[in-house]
């Protein structure tokens, strides 16, 4: 097919355009929804549904735990998990610079598929555009995504109050560790790679155990620290957090000391905190422990009606110092 | 704000980012839904529900009768309408260049805004991410969209069958005669500028003066030549156009003259062609030609069982040539 690259013409509408949809998209991430090729896939929704988007523009492409392929399904489906939603439906549209290799395509869709199948999510419809040569860094993904929002979760910053827990499902900053450790040529351990992950099933299990977490959030780009200072932000409480409580490896530890990184702003693919009520936490975190995401998860604070709006960390020796929102990314951007 | 200029730091999750968010683009797209900036938005579907996607690259971002940020609603609320469904809420996905002027991303949110206003639908999530210089060509824009889908409506090329209409809805080839124009620094008559338009009020006329329509297609990239041939394959029936009967501007004609083009393989983003049964085809073309953007829709062929998968038309001359499929695009890409 035209050399195994992406050429303009692949993008103009005309058999080329065709036949990339039906030799290489489809036979990767046919269903019989997508493949109804229509403008737009027709799907059934009931009551309450969520609606989200998100791009992604990573580099490397490829990364030890992950590819912005296995990205673009994970954070879409975590973006809907974190409003109470199981996914059901995601759009994919493609921005590929010509020259692309075809071969990397494939590999990025395979990654889709498999994220989407363990998500259990379907890709619906999808969009296909080729910019010309340096217009664009080889390829950039949107997906947006639909599901259906749980019964009776009510997930809203409007719901926190002082005296909560804070919840975090596990390790910070696997996925920017691995990303920045690939960009800087690092070798880091094999045990660490990219976390990025479905959350799907981890907050459904969650939500039975406790249908009123207050708040969902996944702590991507800004890392713990920006979800953290929104939240407060939004709520008027305050934000005490316990730096001894909050799991991080070694070696993920150690990338920042090496780089000068602050691990609380590294962006987490497959991670997530939880506000709730001091009642719901044990239950909670029994069913966290018992699925396969949550089994370092850990009460890592709580809030505070004072320094409302402020996020603190008590720091090993005792001391409070403020976590506050950098202007810009204290780290670069890699989701 | 930092020069009026987007920076990296304005995609990096910190204090910027939130900033370019509340203090941009929420003063233009500001909304109920919009104004959660939860990651995602709960809004209420019910029943069947079209969901479709479409990325916006286009070069110039601004063009007589419209922009890169008008055709991104107009493309996707389009989609939606194209299978039978009222578009009621968007998604945006923004990839913005470093360095891109703040003030050009304040007119195009401006323009989403207006064409959403028009189109009667609600800009309910978004996301920005940011490149560094060099690996965008200033902005892209993706939408998705979900719509609900009108009921007793059942759009779909298997419901196409010999003998029936296509019925096309106005002067063809205006928007990419404009763009290409524009390109190539050629001066139109002023009255010539991109037909760009939510189509969602026409399909709902078009429906109630005959539910049973078989398919509605907006001829965008590849024209109504892509368009028919796709809908002649898929059905496995013939299509044969009567050339007298196609509406298209002298200027446009003069345009593609001059350049070289087929107008039949120019993109609109304002029109649609419908295959509809004899009986349906006079109440629809009275409720058309009632509306705005129906004024000039005509029959402009029908199906047959010969040639079937293929797309004839008959010249001015009497003879009939074949309207093939380019292999790429005999067109640049313009939508």
């Amino acid at each position: 097919m035209d050399n195994d690259k992406i050429t303009l013409a692949h993008g103009a509408g005309g058999r080329l355009s065709q036949q990339l949809v039906s030799d290489v998209i489809v036979p990767i991430l046919g269903n019989p929804v997508l493949n109804g090729l229509h403008d737009g896939a027709a799907v059934r929704m009931e009551g309450h549904v969520a609606f989200t988007t998100d791009s992604y523009v990573v580099q490397p492409r490829f990364f030890p735990g992950g590819s912005i392929g296995r990205l673009s399904v994970c954070g879409t489906v975590n973006d809907l998990a974190m409003t109470g939603a199981v996914a059901k439906y995601l759009s994919m549209g493609l921005i590929l610079e010509e020259g692309f290799p075809l071969e990397e395509l494939r590999r990025i869709l395979q990654d889709m598929r498999q994220a989407a199948d363990e998500a259990g999510v379907v890709i619906a419809t999808g969009d296909t555009k080729v910019v010309g040569r340096g217009a664009a860094d080889g390829v950039y993904i949107n997906t947006a995504g639909i599901g259906d929002i749980i019964p009776g979760t009510n997930i809203s910053p409007k719901n926190i109050r002082p005296g909560m827990n804070v919840i975090l499902s596990g390790f910070i900053g696997d996925h920017a560790a691995t990303v920045m450790a690939a960009r800087h040529g690092i070798t880091l351990p094999p045990d660490i790679q990219s976390d990025c992950a479905p959350l799907a099933g981890l907050v459904q299990v969650m939500l039975q155990a406790a249908p009123h977490i207050a708040v969902l959030r996944d702590p991507t780009r800004g890392g713990i620290a920006a979800v953290l200072n929104e939240l407060a932000e939004q709520s008027g409480t305050g934000v005490l957090l316990e730096e001894s409580a909050i799991p991080i490896r070694p070696a993920v530890q150690g990338v920042c000391d090496l780089l000068g990184f602050d691990p609380l702003y590294l962006a987490n693919e497959g991670k997530l905190v939880a506000f709730l009520a001091p009642e719901d936490t044990e239950p909670v975190l029994q069913a966290m422990h018992a699925h396969p995401l949550g089994k370092e998860a850990a009460v890592i604070g709580h809030t505070t009606a004072e320094a409302a709006g402020q996020v603190g960390i008590r720091t090993s020796l005792g001391g409070i110092r403020v976590v506050d929102v950098p202007l810009g990314g204290l780290v670069p951007r890699i989701c």
